[in-house]
């Protein structure tokens, strides 16, 4: 029989040790196509490159794996995936990360990992975002290795849901100490930031981005409530941001006429 | 009485046209301060810069308005906007554009625009993004204009529904041809995509991204629709992306366990 084949994305770019942990893992499942930004994009959110032409070039990184890095942003590399790669193979899979840091809560709005991912979604591939609570990049991705062989054979096998795009977020644990796995709402948390104001060599004033999150007492059906206990949390994720119940409380704007 | 202050961002830059119609009118309504990108930003998504620096200059673009430039994205520019230039001020409202072209429907994941809307939103501030249905550089932005004074007074002597946000998406008609408002829910168009293929003088291969928004059959509560009728479109939108709809449905996947 025909191996399916799973498309490999991230926004680490293609030297992130965590990528090569997903591909590892994806290689053993099915034929797979990578197609990863040539520089690190965290960040990057659904941006797309629209006034800029895109490189593309086929790379020797993975050994026995087709792979290509691309001079655009996470999403740019899935449209390049979709449009001009692998226009005419049947994608089964899209997998995206394992991203170095959580894109729980609201995270997955800024996230390129999780952005590529929906982008997928959008073209009608199945999709899953992996992230590891770990910014480092000596991270271990060991145990969570495991649970993404897991979650994956799932996606091959099993619908995602109707929206076709799962968030899978993995605590910072050991195999022994993962609990398990909770299918979860996306939660509330928030960034506390400022900037750090300096100055550059030639005396022009800057500023760069700094903060931490901050996690609320969450309800126990949220994504930062499993992570926190021990849980892998799965969120299944849409591209409608439409929120229905303040449908209702704005219908008064209906009323505003000029004429 | 003290007027209210109202932040005014866009994703095209400082120089379209769009912000200058905006600017008009909010500065008739409240004390205004811009911040906004120094270069189009158009398909940025909410993008934000982790790894570089970034830069803000005061500038004298609109006669009488505190204005800043920065070398960011439109999230960016909320950011340092709320954190840096107005950290001691409370802002009443931010509003972002008038956008050139639409953000309705699936538009809104890749807008520049309505991701700085969001960012406002996710700080706290009441938040309306602008689009006119309009990509040329010298669009007719009157009509718009006198809904739009509208829908700001609006937002500043009413919440925005429990989420404090709109899209509002405006028609390429005239005064006379636009019926009214609609409130909706985000449609489900999708693009159709190709990349050109080209050589660069070096001999190079590139491709550039190309593709029109395909607009289905749509619902009569969908902002699609409103504005296929002659009416402007507002949706409440909420950075959840949670499918709560798929939550039961992917729940077999928490009988994964590896031990």
């Amino acid at each position: 029989m025909k191996k399916p084949l799973i498309l490999v994305t991230n926004d680490d770019g293609m030297f992130a040790p965590g990528i090569k942990a997903l591909v590892e893992v994806a290689k053993e499942l099915a034929e797979v196509v990578v197609v990863a930004p040539n520089s690190p994009q965290s960040g990057q959110g659904h941006a797309i490159s629209l006034t800029t032409p895109l490189r593309l070039n086929k790379v020797n990184v993975f050994k026995g794996i087709e792979a290509y890095e691309c001079s655009g942003t996470p999403v740019d590399c899935v449209k390049l995936a979709k449009h001009v790669i692998l226009k005419d193979r049947d994608v089964e899979l899209c997998v995206a990360g394992i991203n170095h840091g959580s894109n729980a809560s609201i995270n997955i709005i800024y996230s390129g990992t999780m952005s590529a991912a929906m982008e997928a979604s959008l073209e009608g591939i199945k999709s899953i975002g992996f992230s590891l609570l770990d910014l480092s990049f000596k991270a271990n991705f060991a145990p969570a290795q495991r649970y993404v062989r897991k979650i994956i054979e799932y996606g091959l096998n099993n619908k995602l849901g109707a929206c076709k795009l799962l968030n899978v977020n993995i605590p910072k644990l050991s195999l022994k100490e993962i609990k398990g796995i909770k299918i979860c709402r996306q939660g509330d948390g928030s960034w506390k930031e400022e900037y750090k104001e300096s100055t550059d060599p030639r005396g022009e004033k800057y500023y760069w981005l700094t903060g931490k999150f901050v996690i609320n007492v969450e309800a126990k059906d949220t994504d930062i409530w499993a992570l926190q206990n021990g849980y892998i949390s799965v969120v299944p994720s849409f591209h409608d941001l439409t929120h229905h119940e303040s449908i209702e409380l704005i219908k008064d704007i209906e009323s505003i006429n000029i004429h």
